[in-house]
């Protein structure tokens, strides 16, 4: 494995009026002899000083620490003695949330890991918002000087690079270093969070054609973005295709080891959108629709993201109703994360609380006398709409009951009808069964939490067998991880955005039939989910 | 010819919903394209917004300024409309002054061109002085932090950056144009010029065993050094060969066509130091030694840089005594100056008023009635020192008389047989003759103002043909000036730094007899001067 930062040890014989070699010039020769390597090494001018200077003090000898860069090798810094620890950051810089870990180079442990929110988040909770925020000023000027930069452009890259700052602080902290020991950044976000992180125009992102300014950022180093980790940390951006697939998409197909895999597989990624991609080592095929947001948080009125009091788990026993839920970090609940609203949702279907549309059934009406005293305690009425009462008052967070209202649960029935209806519309596209996938991998605070069994269920996935299913927790900082450890998943990246073809769903008349047909739990057709039991009918 | 800037015309298709390609990347594969070339291209980070706006503006089309550098093609501006002209700055970074001209790219046409005093002059008059100004704190300290400055340093890069912008507002004023309109900048000077310039360590060019930090700069653009011409312009340093083998001396030879040519010539550039250089096209040897000083204005009292008021000429007729003289401005004299020099003795051997050793004979013993008058009222004793009047109170500058004194004469005489010294040594050192040579160039200006034939008369120059002699002013300015305008000039650079082998004079025996030798003048042996009337006999 090839660490995108190096520290190779440099011997020199010190000069003398038979050899009068100039420092610089000294120190390059022996380099070049180390690395043994045709590409280019370059010093940049800020280096000169300090490095030469250390060479000299250091008896002409000393340890050479190497950006290992497509472009060829520079010289980031040079040390008397072998640094203990080559740290580098991995950095999902997501819309709502900054998730990082810190890596040895050398070894690839993990020395800390956090996370952050997306302080952009005052300026904006979504992409659109914040486009709009970065580029308002423009509204007034037609034709903008070229060195022009949006005033709230230049301000949502303070607020991310302090928010990257902070993170770089925690987690030098918590592996008892100086965040200038950070000596490499990578960082996988969406094509708009690139932007915005580099300062650079998104403008056009969100404008038909829907082009982004770039694709492949420039090599840049840390110094150039005012980070506060080493100034000459390399900063590796994640690639993107266009607007709407972006370098953590890419991160998480690289995380996946589809692109590297003979069979073909399935990478579901749900974040604010579902992002899914099918293909193998010869081709991929990718597309995104907006099946997420009832899973994030983002619609139900109890929905929250999987954080504190965020209930993640939930059964409810068929035969006692005997309800137990679980917290995240078991304290009072105080929402339900997607993981848990797919397990109560789940529950309510195999208890028949609610039927095949997702509607609460009236307790009213219902036969079974146990079924009955359960239903009178937890759906309620108000104004006609039902809701059911997950944690009530003297067990939940600051006494606010936590409620799952119709309104929540048919949002969960369209994210989970999009959610069948992608995946469907994209095997189809290439002629494939689900049944030919080797894997299918979910990614996201999504896959990391949820249990496969109750997705199926419900008719969100696949009915396959278990083990095809694997979760790789947050794919977007797996990545992230992979190519600061390794010059070859630098170069898969390369690979992935020119093999990859993207396919627009909202506008394909297949995917709206689908989605129609996959309204009802766990499908219309119930013989493509033999393993759930089929109650029918509706009230 | 290629310059170190080019402008190119670039065309792109417009993109679409069908060609989603980002604007960084149509911008690259268009200039890829025109190029044509197997070089890479960098964008530089913080051109992204500024380019690819003017290219979104200008319909996808437009100007593409690129550096054209040795390690590949730099982007440095995108312009709507074609620009009307590209202008570069050529600079001498002299001690004691800075002489630049301001060229149009594509044609060489000189815009303009001026001088300034090296205002690092007031921290000390020489390299050695300025040297230790800069490295003065290190005494304190024996081990430096990496990025310590010397604030010395700091304050001598900053006077020499305010000097150079000084002068580039004036060349722009003079040429119409802006200062950010010099589009790059070539700088030719001598090793610790060079290393002051760029703010990088002098301390051990001065030291035993005399090692330089660089002989060649790294790819430097303008802004990195705070120079006031445009941001992205190219600083191309000439490269050096070692602590007293400089930048200035590459480009003269460069300038003076040596390097290119199959028959053997010699360069002799009289600065601070008279250095030296033989060779062609296959090989050069080089050697430098003190015997500039006199010649500067560096050691006679009333000696003086060419400048106003500065005596360059002087005649007295062997027959009628008539004696004239002219100085630079034609203003009242205020000294002499290297060629003023030369002709003054010379013309007081030939009229046979100084001996074979340079000594003024006795007025009081003088045969020759007419000279006796001429010498009784020109040479004057004081305190047992001779001197001769060149300039009395009456018409000389603030009523000063401008005097040779008889200390003076003796540092000339020491510097022309230094000169002598020198050129055999050399001469002899491969094995030729004088009379080997093709051509001798006279660069400095020393060699602009100079006579050739009076030099040869003092015996400072070698007795030949007078056509084999020919002067090229500023040769260090001349090279800079190649450098900008041909890529040829910028490779052959780097093969004359190779090529080059060089002798020390200090520490050679043969040097130091060859020296006693050319203590009289012409020569101890005057058969080497035919052409050379020869008096012999001393007081």
């Amino acid at each position: 494995m090839k660490p995108i930062v190096y520290s190779v040890r440099v011997e020199a014989a010190p000069p003398g009026l038979h050899d009068n070699t100039a420092d610089l010039d000294r120190l390059q020769q022996a380099l070049a002899t180390t690395l043994a390597d045709d590409r280019s090494l370059t010093i940049p001018f800020d280096r000169i000083v300090p490095v030469t200077r250390v060479f000299r003090e250091s008896g002409f000898s000393g340890y050479a620490l190497l950006n290992n860069l497509e472009q060829g090798w520079v010289l980031a810094d040079f040390l008397a003695s072998r640094p203990q620890l080559l740290a580098g950051m991995a950095l999902d810089l997501g819309t709502t949330h900054l998730e990082a870990t810190l890596l040895d180079l050398d070894s690839g442990k993990t020395l800390a890991e956090g996370n952050l929110e997306n302080t952009q988040i005052s300026f904006g909770a979504d992409i659109l918002s914040r486009i709009h925020y970065a580029t308002g000023k423009r509204r007034q000027q037609k034709q903008l000087a070229p060195d022009f930069l949006d005033p709230g452009l230049y301000e949502l890259q303070q607020v991310i690079v302090s928010a990257i700052n902070k993170l770089a602080g925690q987690l030098a902290a918590e592996a008892g270093l100086q965040p200038d020991e950070i000596r490499a950044l990578s960082v996988s976000g969406n094509t708009t969070m690139a932007h915005l992180f580099l300062g650079v125009d998104p403008y056009h992102i969100c404008r038909e054609p829907y082009i982004p300014l770039f694709n492949r950022a420039p090599a840049l180093e840390a110094a150039q973005l005012k980070l506060a980790i080493h100034g000459a940390a390399p900063v590796w951006i994640m690639p993107s295709v266009g607007s709407y697939f972006g370098g953590d998409l890419i991160s998480g197909i690289l995380a996946s080891g589809m692109a590297q895999s003979e069979k073909t597989r399935m990478l579901i990624d749900v974040g604010t959108n579902a992002e899914v991609v099918l293909g193998n080592n010869d081709w991929l095929i990718a597309c995104a629709g907006a099946a997420g947001p009832a899973l994030e948080g983002g619609v139900a009125r109890m929905g929250m993201r999987a954080g504190p009091g965020a209930i993640e788990y939930v059964s409810i026993d068929p035969a006692s109703y005997e309800m137990k839920y679980r917290t995240i970090d078991n304290g009072p609940p105080r929402g339900i994360c997607g993981s848990g609203l797919i397990d109560l949702v789940a529950a309510l279907y195999l208890t028949q609380m609610i039927d095949i549309r997702g509607k609460f059934r009236d307790p009213e009406k219902e036969q079974d006398p146990v079924r009955a005293v359960f239903m009178k305690e937890h759906i309620q009425e108000h104004g006609g709409q039902r809701s059911f009462l997950v944690a009530g008052k003297n067990e939940s967070y600051q006494g606010r009951e936590v409620l799952l209202e119709q309104i929540d649960l048919d949002a969960m029935i369209r994210s989970k009808a999009a959610m069948y209806a992608i995946l469907t519309t994209l095997i189809s596209q290439v002629g494939l069964e689900f049944s030919d996938l080797e894997e299918i991998t979910v990614a996201g605070a999504f896959g990391r939490h949820i249990n496969p069994e109750r997705a199926i269920t419900l008719g969100m996935l696949p009915d396959l067998p278990r083990s095809v299913y694997r979760a790789i927790g947050n794919s977007s900082l797996r990545g992230a991880e992979q190519v600061l450890l390794d010059e070859a998943a630098r170069r898969a990246c390369e690979k992935i955005v020119s093999s990859i073809t993207y396919i627009e769903l909202n506008v394909n008349q297949e995917f709206m039939i689908r989605f129609s047909g996959s309204r009802f739990i766990p499908h219309t057709d119930s013989s493509l989910f033999p393993s759930v039991p089929s109650f029918g009918g509706m009230e």
